[in-house]
């Protein structure tokens, strides 16, 4: 085969809380990987330093040398212009503000660099290697702090005219809902991402119900996460069912809105939420059934992720892998 | 040019009120056209006999004989199953459950039939010879009774696993508004489509607010349909225009949700209501601005449709010619 004679390229997930880098070969498999903190606060020359380390890091583990990579793959929150390379505005790295990332890297390495969004990576990830294999039209989200999408129609990658398509988690489904950090209101994102569980089961113990969330953050309210109130659900606490089954019918009428657009085979949930399994994801299957056409909604199946925090160093590797096909073939 | 050798072939719009049929070439111009009333009251088998009374006079006027047809395209409302040539549900066509049309159509007549969404249809007209010429990745919207939608991803059609994507008027946009026909509560269709402003400016009307609207409908308020509406909003009626910027803001948010997720050069706007123009969609452009991410919302161009009533058969008559060429290329 002669994917197997090519090399590993180098992928990045630029992430809010670390940087993971990896070589990948052609097969999915990650030959080495390494990580740092971002430390976004320290803004982008800082991020873009250890961005490089890790590079650095995961090339020599590898036993490679930069000149011997043939393209990085970056995967990194937020809208990107994928055709210039620029980080447009990215909600993990708050100072970021049209920063060329791809023209700084392939300055600094002399290697060609492959922005894309992560969750767009991880769509591309799953669907080559992990829960969306052999299927042609694919809805992935990942479900954390925030809900980012990625979208395979016809086999292939879907990224729009600037390559910033995918953007799930900012569907508007209760208009005059929450405001969400995006500056839009009623996002799927403000109503069932992991923030919205933390901030919604915070806003009920601050009007005085109880529930053993208290207890499990020892009464400090501000540490809360969805984490905890899934803990707390697991143990069957009422406040926390209750704040889990919301966020989850919520993320039901935005895949019903899904199952609708787009008729997919398969939706893949990742992300942070998704370990909830059918805690989240069956109250998510029933409105489905509810509110979306039947024939759409008895066709999709929505199922969780497979490669886990892999998902995006392994799609920005396939997304670099593709681009250089494209351009060998353009050539 | 190739395709200038092929003959036409004959396109079908099975609409709610009336049944277009035309014969068509591969250049979109329509050799000939004939229609007849759905009377879709009277079910399923009279409308299949006056669908086939409209196709041979459109074949007649054509000098055609069925014989010499390569091949049929119907455009209908709702939701079918394309690859089995099934109507499976029809809002205008409320006693159709299941009707195998295409095999149907393909025993009586002894043509390959294409069964295609209207709004797909009318999607793909525009691409080929309307609005949408040029454009690699389009959104459709017919804003009319109710709300339909068709998407072209890289250039082509985006029809899903069962051939029913695009349901776009039954997004969820308000998750506790007012019921939809479709039994979904929110949807898009049932905050912005004609139905819903006519509905609402009776709602206000019996309310006791004052209103040309009532004069225009001579006081039966049950004959108020989108278009008086529109004609009190151009003659400056306050609860008119009201109406229709409500409207019109839903609309917004609808597109906005478009824009994210499908980071599209071009929306464009059929069906009735499109005949407001800006009325309708100046403010909803405005919403798109403030709700869609930057990026995408300053690439994205908001148009009419410009193909008029003729996008369902020029569409349905395109795909005919695709669906043959994919045979051949096939075979």
């Amino acid at each position: 085969m002669q994917e197997g004679s090519r090399g590993p390229v180098l992928a990045v997930d630029l992430g809010g809380t670390k940087i993971i880098a990896a070589a990948v070969l052609p097969s999915g498999k990650i030959v080495s990987r390494n990580y740092c903190l971002t430390l976004a606060d320290e803004g982008p020359e800082a991020v873009i330093n250890r961005l490089l380390s890790a590079v650095n890091g995961a090339t020599a583990k590898a036993k490679l040398k930069t000149s011997e990579l043939t393209g990085i793959g970056i995967a990194a929150a937020g809208i990107l212009d994928t055709e210039k390379g620029i980080i447009t505005t990215s909600p993990n790295l708050p100072d970021w503000h049209d920063v060329p990332l791809g023209d700084i890297l392939a300055d600094r390495l002399g290697v060609a660099t492959y922005l894309i969004n992560d969750a767009s990576a991880a769509a591309l990830g799953e669907h080559r290697f992990g829960a969306g294999k052999r299927v042609d039209n694919l809805v992935y989200l990942t479900v954390s702090t925030g809900i980012g999408g990625g979208i395979i129609t016809n086999g292939k990658l879907y990224s729009g005219a600037n390559g910033c398509a995918g953007e799930i988690g900012h569907m508007t489904i209760e208009a005059h809902g929450p405001q969400c950090n995006c500056g839009n209101f009623g996002c799927l994102e403000a109503l069932a991402s992991g923030t919205a569980v933390a901030r919604e089961a915070v806003r009920r113990l601050n009007q005085g119900e109880t529930s053993s969330i208290a207890q499990l953050a020892e009464a400090r309210l501000e540490t809360i996460t969805a984490e905890t109130v899934a803990l707390a659900a697991r143990q069957g606490d009422h406040l926390a069912c209750d704040v889990v089954t919301k966020a989850a019918n919520y993320l039901g009428i935005g895949l019903a809105n899904l199952v609708n657009i787009f008729n997919p085979e398969l939706i893949v949930i990742g992300g942070g939420l998704s370990k909830m399994g059918d805690m989240l994801l069956e109250p998510a299957r029933k409105v489905v059934k509810e509110r979306a056409f039947q024939l759409p909604a008895r066709t999709v199946r929505i199922v969780r992720a497979r490669l886990g925090s892999n998902a995006g160093i392994v799609g920005a590797a396939v997304h670099t892998f593709e681009q250089q096909l494209d351009r060998n073939t353009e050539a």
